[in-house]
Order: C-alpha cells, then sequence, then structure tokens
C-alpha cells in the first residue's frame, strides 16, 4: 500500500477532501502546517509560531492501494490548482504494512 | 528501523501513550488532526477548521526497531479500541536512517 | 527522493529553518506536536491537548534528493542542538515519488 501526502494551499482543502471521498476514498487525515519557499505569494502572512514561515498549507494524508495513487493524485492536483506559484507538492512513500487499531490485524 | 503511525481517537491518546512509554518506548510524538471517512460516529462533530472533515483524530508516532513492531501494534490496539466503527488505522512504514539532532550522528 | 523529517525543540525551529532557506532548501513544512520520553527537561511543561506529554515539539519535514541528505541532516543537527538532553532526532525516509499539484506530473 501507499500513503499519499498532499501540501496544498489551505483554502483548497476542503474541494480536494470532498472529492476524495466522492470518489470512495475514506479515513482521509488533514491538518494545517506551516509553510516556506515557493508556497509564498500574495497571500501569504506571518506565521503566528514560526517568523521564518509565510504561509499557512494543509497536510492531506490518503493511503490507498498502489493501484490507486494515480486517480488521487489527479484528484488533489486538479482539485488544488491555483495557476499561481505554490500550489504545493504531493509525496507517495511506500507503506510496510497497516493493521486496524479495532483488530490489531492487517487490514 | 520502522516508524509506526496510529490515527487515533482523541480520547484514547493517553491511555496510548501511558501503557507504550510504560513498556519502555521514549521519543513519542502526537498532535491532532483531522478527519474524515470511517471516523464519524455519534460523537463527531464538525471541524473548526475545513467544513468537510467530522471528527478530530490523534496521531500518534513511534520510532522504533523491526522486531518491536508487533508489539507496538498490539499496545495501540489494546488501548485503543472502542468496539464501535472507526477506531482508526496504524501505518509502518520502513525508516532508511535515523539521526540524533545533538550529534548529527545516526542514532 | 528522500523525506528528512525532524523532531526538534521549537525554539530552535526558527535558526534551522533560516539556515535550511539560507542553503537553497525549499518548500520546507513546519509544525508544533507534543512529545514525550527524552525530551522531557526543565523547560518541559505539561500538554493543553495530552496529559501525558510533557514538552511541545516542532516537527520540519524537507523533501530532498538523495544526495543531500547528509547535508541536510548536518544543519538541522548544528542548528538544533542544545547540548541537554532531550535535543531530537531526525528521521530519513524514501520517497516513491514526488508529483507537483499545479500539473499533476512527477517533479
Amino acid at each position: 500500500m501507499k500513503e499519499v501526502k498532499a501540501i496544498v494551499k489551505p483554502f483548497k482543502a476542503n474541494d480536494i477532501l470532498s472529492q476524495l471521498l466522492q470518489a470512495g476514498y475514506e479515513n482521509l487525515t488533514v491538518t494545517l502546517a506551516e509553510g516556506t519557499g515557493n508556497f509564498n505569494s500574495d497571500d501569504s502572512s506571518l506565521s503566528m509560531h514560526f517568523s521564518i514561515t509565510d504561509s499557512e498549507v494543509a497536510v492531506i494524508i490518503v493511503v490507498c492501494n498502489d493501484s490507486e495513487v494515480e486517480k488521487i493524485v489527479s484528484i488533489i492536483s486538479s482539485n488544488g490548482r491555483t495557476g499561481n506559484p505554490g500550489d504545493g507538492l504531493i509525496y507517495v512513500s511506500d507503506l510496510y504494512k497497516v493493521f486496524r487499531v479495532k483488530t490489531g490485524l492487517e487490514a
């Protein structure tokens, strides 16, 4: 299985999550973080926590089968892009194993 | 080494962390995030940040030796389950290398 | 490519991020989380969220080419150390693929 981790603009997160759910992907996780670098743009602002960062980012995590990566990247990209610099990146990594908390067994 | 990342119900996090510490696992990290999908249940509520999510989740990260994965999954599962749907998932991935900040050398 | 994830003391995060940016690493992400274990020290305090944790930590994520890991670990270590216990750890993992949100294509 794969973990797909997308760093996107927070105001795009609802659209991305909504489309992922509609496509049948469950167990999505999302959190706010802070970014630097190419993320800075006209709407960037000083972070509350770290003086060096300049924009809020949303981090979306989807775990999926290997065969679903292409579809998920496509949904995130088509719903996450603004056309401006700093739309974000999608990192895909291998998972060794996935377990359910409820059973302690592999999912 | 392995990274064990558990997405669990926040009110179970203290029990899980406490049992992991008691079993000798240090350097635990935990943060709050938001979830969708199977996490929704009677106690779900609208997120403050993302309108599409419906429950808070705690993300616990433990880094361990390969031989410790089974024990850690068992501790998280036995202390994290409620018997209701949406108890969460545990993702295990390989780590390439681990370094100490203090020395810059491999741990 | 590699994901470098550093768990460091929050008051060291600005220095680390600043030096990473100065060395040309963009697309840094940082968030606050809570830690247990070796992180506790004189300046530790009870968490607002989880009663079992005892210190705030900053989680910095940098994605880079394989050849850049050594340099990045060195920057994080030299700017993140205090000489006291609990300076933190740096986890390096392999990335399978990286995509740009803007294009949906591999970065």
